[in-house]
């Protein structure tokens, strides 16, 4: 996948808070209208749909209007740039380990078939 | 693991930042003092070192000073409250599809028990 690195910020910027976190959340069990998003939250209407259009810019979610019902969809996949980064990281990481896992065998066998009087 | 929301923002803002995404890339290959990590960077050393403590901030790094070098290490499972997080949405995604088809599935034998004339 390539993916600007502009887009994988407004990625981590847009799971960076707790109320589009719960949003998400709730979106994974199944699409949910603005209305039912915004009941768990003490929070003016303008601030939630804030957080509702942050999450649509950073293409995490869908909304669509049916007379004057707006109901919001989680995009399928739409966490895989962010998966991918960690599973980027996990690969350096243990490839590292395992470089460092190699040296460690060859000094024991050097050791073996060297030994110290 | 018991993750305060406010720990999840700091890990996912502290990510949502190019200069700060590439520190921890170089990390992964292992330890570097700042000037190293810094020398990628056309950036003024203060405004870099305010990157690295916001890492450090944020527990994805640790740093030690030795004399006049200051060595930045990656912290090991620093990415799992994110990957767990993850792994949650993903876990309530799949349990929606699951149902979505034990659904469908039982409408097919019931059509297929009952059908129409």
């Amino acid at each position: 996948m390539n993916l600007s690195p502009g887009q994988l910020d407004t990625l981590f910027q847009a799971l960076g808070d707790p109320t589009r976190r719960a949003i998400l959340e709730r979106l994974a069990r199944g699409p949910a209208t603005v209305t039912e998003l915004a009941a768990p939250f003490d929070m003016a209407l303008p601030s939630f749909l804030g957080h509702v259009h942050r999450l649509e810019a950073a293409g995490l979610v869908t909304t669509a209007k049916t007379g004057r019902i707006r109901t919001v969809t989680l995009v399928p996949g739409a966490f895989t740039p962010v998966r991918s980064w960690l599973d980027d990281q996990r690969a350096l990481w243990e490839g590292r380990l395992d470089r460092l896992d190699a040296y460690v065998q060859t000094l024991m066998q050097e050791t073996r078939d060297d030994p110290e009087p």
